[in-house]
């Protein structure tokens, strides 16, 4: 299973008036993370979505806010494909700090499926398993890749 | 258990280009909703923070998208608590459309702590549990208010 | 010339470390309120997108900030058209604090072009006139919708 | 007068559904094009806002926009000290492509003014202005940093 690692520093806009960065701003550095993981993987996310009219929406996510993070932080997200079936492919994510490696900042888990823009819900293809789960992927699929990330502690 | 309704009119910056709303933008209006509970429920967010320095970050999030919204859409936001215990409070949403209000289109779990900004963790207040809860809130608190949307099949 | 009224919450998204409202979260209620203009005046921006392939995108903008805004505040965009040509129409907005209406918050002066999304530029057609200028919109139409807001002092 | 140049990858999330990078993004970049700017000229936002509770919010910003630019772009933005004031600071920045770096995306002026947290409007320290004037500013400021971006034609 493929492994990537995305480094992005905290912009000022992405902090709100606690001081941390909003919630919501985790979403937009995880998005980035899968296209870069795609891309090590070999699929240009841009061209093939151009390129078959296909898109990997969002079925659902989970994720887990352990510390905050701060303007001008440094994060690292590393991302590892936790579950790959034809019908979900899931992505798991950990956050930490560059200046604390070991501190997580937030966890993960993010499950894409496959649509066509025009013709509704597809199998994921070849390709996207291929970048994404690599050689041999067909026996590496499961038949549900469902969500692990337990938020039911406190 | 105070329940609350959230009106709002999707905008152009909340699309993306698969022409639907990007999934980031769900929390904006999930947090818009739980800052309108809260004022139902009699509790101002904006001069409870500021009066007491405490704030209700993000524990965890559970969210599921089960069909798109698009541009012009007014959506409405139900927003119920879904348990409340001393260590978090959950925010159970479903997110429809005013033209189609029995087609769900997301649903999120929301779980929120208490912190105060310079001194840490705290319980939820009776004050925030008041205005969420309502009367009587003590006998309705549980021991931990686990997430319960089941992000598991397919 | 049509003028408009739009009022929006500030959420705390909006804002940022500096517990103001972020600068770019005032082009998202610019936006809206065009779109909402639009609509009192007849025209439905995501139907006429849809039915025409055209698009209104930015020229160029202007704004200056007066006075921060902040959480929880309820804001008013009141939305005048500046001036309207075939190659560009300008809105011009005044933002104040529905609790203090004759402070400015920002103004700004937004001109729009129009492009077909295949084929390029076009001129501002008819219907898009029509809606923001009103009856008799070719009498008042001027030959070049230059912006105003003088950015100069200081 | 300091020059700086910033890289950055257009997102997905950064688009909307014309497809193009949505107006409001480039205020995300060109806010991140500053932050760097001063890094590289000594000062480090973060931690000169925490030591002195000075932030340098926006006057104001005039912003032409001539070319749309796509999801996965590498986009530059390349930003100068345009005019240097005691009451005023103003960024001149030219964003364009990786790919095209001859062709103009979008080109804009924002000035900056100076105020404490608590106490209100300040005057420039000299700390900012040597960061991004560099040494010998004194004999560079100018009386009024007025904008200059012509945006009156069409």
């Amino acid at each position: 299973m493929r492994r990537s690692v995305y480094r992005v520093r905290v912009g000022y806009v992405d902090t709100d008036q606690a001081a941390v960065v909003h919630h919501s701003t985790y979403f937009r550095w995880l998005e980035q993370a899968r296209v870069e993981l795609m891309r090590e993987g070999g699929l240009e996310y841009k061209s093939w979505e151009a390129a078959t009219k296909l898109g990997l929406p969002l079925l659902d996510a989970a994720i887990r806010y352990v510390r905050p993070c701060r303007f001008d932080d440094i994060v690292i997200v590393e991302t590892v494909i936790g579950a790959a079936a034809r019908t979900a492919l899931r992505f798991d994510s950990k956050v930490t700090l560059q200046s604390a490696p070991d501190v997580v900042v937030t966890e993960a888990q993010i499950r894409l499926a496959c649509v066509h823009f025009e013709h509704g819900a597809r199998r994921i293809p070849d390709e996207v398993l291929l970048a994404c789960v690599g050689e041999g992927f067909e026996s590496k699929l499961v038949r549900t890749a469902g969500t692990r990330l337990t938020l039911t502690t406190k």
